[in-house]
């Protein structure tokens, strides 16, 4: 079998490579994660997204319900993995009655390199059954946020970290670093920062409807984003966001 | 006028967007950098890929001389800045004999976020006429790097550093981080690293004819890329290549 993770962008079908759309037309089936009600907003666009590149073709989609995490296994970690077997297993399941299925697809939000289970899924399939796997990169939300502030994401020959909310809390800003991108971040965990010095470029929904984006010192703008960001949440039922923050005057930043 | 800047990928042009061909196709005017013959095989695939687009429009496709550096400059940023300010002087002389366009492309290899200098010259072009400035955002070399290879970009739920080789030579491995992106590294710069630990994922023209991959530990995988390195650049003339390293048995690290 062969199995290719199409990165499909951040919600915009605009976001879709040429690339993207050959893999998704080629593909024999559609493997499409039913999160329930959750998040149905989500799971309509992508729907929506196969669509638009393989016509109103529903024999192609074959859903699979998605497993939970289990909030008895208290490790981080290890619920994580489990939570992985879970959910390749689903494939398998879902997959089972189409045993002569050449190509299947599975559509990925953003890139499936950047904070994605999908790769780590597919190796355990890699395990149970033959697998050809292939990755279709797509545009990720840092790209997204940037192009939509019209900011580079690295100053002048300078690096810049990617990073999530649960380390920028645990361990604070790195050092010889100046530009943070931090991602999968639910808590505002810029507030921790003693904000001198410190410039937020923030954006929600990202390239698709409803984009919101904000940007300034992280003194003023840090408690107009966290209200922003609980109002746009309550409106629309759920929020994904990210943001850039750039730290002045270090020694070894240009402009 | 309207200035977008367009990210076309990598060279393949199965990389571009849906809204990258669009931008291409909306726009008056596509601004092309004539950098002589050095690495005309590039400019040769740039010109192909608007080609791709608008079809064979040549009108449309403005030219400019791509200033050099001035090696009589000694300071590295006071260098960058003075030829940042020349080549934004080069588009306006291009664009002089233009004045009714409205919109003007210019398309940039990977993605205009990302280790590149048009953004900052366009902040140049700001200063000297009313221009209303977009952002198409393509995709990264890095991406494009770990698609060819299957892998994540960062392991689970950690961070990773995206940087340059000038900074990994002179900075040494950042503390805290466990897998670094080099871009910019003309001079195998992982030598300088003990191998100890390290593995290293590399490629050369990633997704682009001739692509070259290369994987394993440091200790014996960094000779070999070097050579490869020397030798692919020797027979085509030129080389874009990019790699990403991961250090084993770091306390914070995750399989």
């Amino acid at each position: 079998m062969e199995l290719t993770l199409v990165g499909i962008g951040t919600g915009n079908p605009g976001h879709l490579t040429l690339q993207a759309v050959e893999a998704i037309r080629a593909a024999d089936i559609l493997l499409i994660p039913d999160k329930g009600e959750d998040k149905q907003e989500l799971a309509d666009l992508r729907r929506s997204i196969a669509a638009g590149c393989v016509g109103k073709d529903d024999a192609r989609l074959v859903t699979f319900p998605m497993p939970g995490r289990d909030p008895g296994v208290p490790d981080y970690k290890r619920r994580v993995q489990l939570w992985h077997d879970a959910i390749a297993q689903a494939w398998l399941d879902a997959l089972a009655p189409f045993a002569g299925v050449r190509k299947v697809a599975l559509l990925v939000w953003g890139d499936p390199a950047l904070f994605d289970s999908t790769l780590r899924i597919a190796e355990r399939i890699a395990k149970a059954r033959p697998l050809d796997l292939k990755v279709v990169p797509g545009l990720t939300s840092l790209q997204v946020l940037a192009a939509s502030h019209a900011i580079p994401l690295n100053r002048l020959a300078q690096p810049f970290l990617v990073t999530t909310g649960r380390h920028l809390r645990t361990h604070g800003w790195p050092a010889g670093i100046d530009t943070l991108v931090v991602m999968l971040d639910g808590e505002s965990s810029f507030s921790t920062l003693d904000p001198a010095g410190i410039s937020i470029w923030w954006g929600a929904y990202v390239g698709m409807e409803g984009e919101i984006l904000d940007h300034g010192p992280l003194s003023e703008a840090g408690p107009r984003i966290t209200r922003a960001r609980a109002e746009a949440r309550a409106r629309r039922g759920w929020i994904m966001d990210i943001y850039l923050l750039r730290r002045e005057g270090s020694g070894a930043s240009a402009p």
